[in-house]
């Protein structure tokens, strides 16, 4: 890699521009576990101890960023189903970097 | 990937631990300033465009965590310069995947 102002100005601007999609405690944790199919928000609230009010907040900006749809399924009571876009896939690199990561270091923090 | 619990869990584990090192607004932009070469404080201050004092907790994280290495300078006045560790270097799959992603992102917001 070129180690020029300008490369390492995009370059700070591209990883801005990601943690301002996928930024924050929630996003990328909300992404991995639907990754694994789609899931409705009971679930999602229960899976990720995360709170209504927050996960209802981070969902809608994640739909916004068009990485996630929602459905509104015509059960009774009502039940609202979210699952990963097409688009969101191109965040896969993302993850699957950090899961890998988050593995090795776990590993590397108990071996020590 | 098999998606049965066990491997969301893992997954999601995997991910929050990452977070927890490098997650919040900063940590990964800093990594991404220091890929190009040591910096001193000040430098990194502008660069970021981040305050002294939420910079200077950030490095004390990331040299915690083994990222960053601070080397005191003999000077009138003093400098501080910091610099990634060969630890730090296990993340490039994670700032690569990033940046590239931003880049993405930015390209595809644009173009619509």
């Amino acid at each position: 890699m070129v180690h020029t102002d300008e490369s390492c100005r995009k370059a700070r601007l591209a990883v801005r521009d990601t943690l301002d999609v996928v930024g924050g405690k929630w996003k990328l944790v909300l992404l991995t576990i639907l990754r694994r199919g789609k899931r409705r928000f009971r679930e999602l609230s229960r899976e990720a101890d995360i709170s209504p009010r927050i996960l209802s907040k981070e969902l809608q900006e994640m739909e916004m960023n068009g990485l996630v749809s929602r459905t509104v399924l015509d059960t009774k009571p009502i039940t609202v189903e979210y699952a990963l876009t097409p688009y969101s896939e191109t965040l896969d690199e993302v993850l699957n970097a950090m899961e890998k990561w988050g593995q090795h270091h776990r590993e590397k923090i108990m071996s020590t």
